[in-house]
């Protein structure tokens, strides 16, 4: 708990070093602590009416902690929309960024399940801790099957008070009605990109075109994308900055997407708090794979679709699917295709008519995103 | 689909048989096709934009059919719950009740998964059917593991669709304002009680009291008290009307419960849909159950917890168990109990100041949830 509290209340450190760079930073922090502490009053809120009555003090403890573990990334986006609106700053529209949070966690929650992840930020995910409290007390039955499902039982409360943390957020019919139709494609869809990652999960090295389209619908539009626009939408922007914040959002998006899978191929677990090497152990379908894939000579192209098609991957394979990968130039590569993302979405800025401090976060916040170690 | 349609349209049997009980019936009918139009509409639509769009044929498939394929019980009770605000029949209101049968679908879709159920309504479940899907496709990893992850994803949509229906339903804002306390509460009841649920599921034959604790607040405050209380939310009833129907609806909804019980263990598979014995195989914590061991002589108690905690129940023991339930006076004890509640629901009715045809509908609606055959 602690070392994870250290990690998530440090911001992300600015590759600009100058005044504004440290305006930026104090108003990044404070942003971050007020997410956290508007997630931690409705959830603290919720356990104590919905949970704590039924004697459940272990899962009201694991999502207080889930939800309030995070950088907040998502939250900022949709604050960040919502300033584009230029009626300033406001604790209800605040409110109802922090509620992404949430939104977020219920996806974390089944992400893990699904994917039979054993740890999260650091620490054993939230099945397996369910699934420790199972059989410790001995009950019957399967203990994974139950952390399993007890997750996916948080998970859908997760759901369910994410939208409604938002709704009571404060911030108005008007800006709610706006709002509803973006958060409700924003949720569907999350989950069909889930499923279309499920179905692609194949034994054979994915397409860097099929990939990026996944990166592009799933986590990208998830993370970067519809935030903003629903952030926007709640302030009444116009067709315009719309448009560009589309615009940004896909490009920063799809440069999250890419940063996170090179950090899952060369991450340092002791910042990414994942075991090393992840997504190759895993053969997950990720962008930095298919690039290797593309790229690679054939017969270190052969070695990354024999390691794909066996029954396991061990630390040998981990090792030497690196070496492929980095020999291949799909590192290089794709820092290329972060950094042309990262251009282009700070030249969509360039033509927009946004307050400037606004825009100003919106160029830092796609250095952070793009150019982090976990 | 068409044994299962030809059933889902058959209107319950009614047991009184004058002039009000053919009226009653029509009614009845009408409302049921007219939930199974909205619902069907709304799907189709949703799949429509959400996806098609992705090539996924057999999730839309799956989904509609699995929303249009229920008996429509709890739209029925939202929707009379909506007419003891005295407004009269709606369509916008009936839209809105119709929404509850999504919510449904997303419960039992994820029941399913963690139950690890085969069956539904006489069918493959869903899980089962998509991991025949991935087999037959010939996709890496673990087809059951597909099944059950791709289920809960369209669980995940079915749950979001739900509130989006009843959003986009045209019942007003007013009407939502009212509507959504009591929506979020049902759904975290659901989510709680399900959990509560999953740790109860132990080796140990559960106590009477336990058993009936979890039916009032999972199954039966969602089948009948909740949905009639969201009904009466929306019209705007008062609190002497909200009062009743939470006495009408706790009672009527644990005799659905104990009538479900029964059938679990009673119930013949050619109109339950589900394997004989079904409860007892899963060893499941039902008030029959509880009820037989709370009755039996020490002979027969020790016979049925030894089968308990055995590490699997084969047709034999289903066989002796049902002997056992038989022979304990359980299964008279639990009618008794069904006609008790059945009495004091039609009680509360006599002291309530509802239009005659509602306050009627009622009356035969909890003969129809509590004497029926699936």
């Amino acid at each position: 708990m602690n070392a994870e509290h250290a990690t998530a209340r440090q911001p992300y450190t600015s590759p600009l070093g100058d005044e504004r760079s440290a305006r930026f930073t104090r108003w990044l922090t404070r942003t971050q602590m007020s997410v956290r502490d508007h997630v931690g009053e409705f959830v603290r809120d919720r356990c104590r009416a919905e949970l704590d009555p039924r004697g459940f003090s272990l899962p009201g403890q694991l999502m207080l902690e889930f939800a309030s573990g995070g950088k907040g990334v998502r939250s900022v986006f949709v604050y960040l929309g919502w300033l584009c609106g230029g009626t300033g700053e406001s604790e209800p529209a605040l409110r109802a960024a922090a509620s992404a949070e949430l939104l977020h966690a219920f996806a974390l929650l089944q992400d893990d399940v699904m994917d039979e992840s054993p740890l999260r930020r650091g620490r054993p995910s939230t099945h397996r801790r369910l699934a420790a409290w199972h059989r410790d007390r001995g009950l019957s039955g399967s203990s994974d099957r139950f952390g399993e499902s007890a997750a996916i039982l948080l998970a859908d409360l997760f759901l369910v008070w994410a939208e409604r943390m938002l709704r009571e957020s404060g911030v108005g019919a008007a800006a709610l009605e706006r709002a509803w139709p973006r958060y409700d494609a924003m949720r569907s869809e999350l989950a069909v990109g889930q499923l279309a990652d499920l179905t692609n999960d194949a034994a054979l090295v994915p397409t860097v075109d099929a990939v990026l389209d996944i990166a592009r619908r799933k986590s990208g539009n998830y993370t970067v994308r519809r935030p903003l626009e629903l952030g926007a939408a709640m302030a009444g922007c116009d067709d315009t900055v719309m448009t560009l914040l589309g615009e940004y959002g896909e490009a920063i998006g799809e440069a999250f997407q890419l940063r996170d899978d090179l950090l899952g191929v060369f991450g340092d677990p002791a910042t990414t708090g994942k075991p090393l090497g992840d997504d190759i152990r895993e053969r997950k379908a990720t962008t930095v794979i298919a690039l290797a894939d593309q790229l690679a000579g054939p017969t270190d192209r052969a070695r990354l679709r024999a390691l794909w098609a066996a029954e396991s991957i061990d630390d040998r394979g981990v090792a030497l699917a690196q070496t492929v990968i980095a020999d291949s130039g799909a590192r290089q590569h794709a820092e290329q295709m972060i950094q042309a993302r990262v251009e282009q979405a700070h030249r969509s800025l360039d033509s927009a008519d946004l307050d400037s401090s606004v825009a100003d976060a919106l160029r830092r916040m796609a250095l952070l995103c793009t150019h982090r170690r976990h």
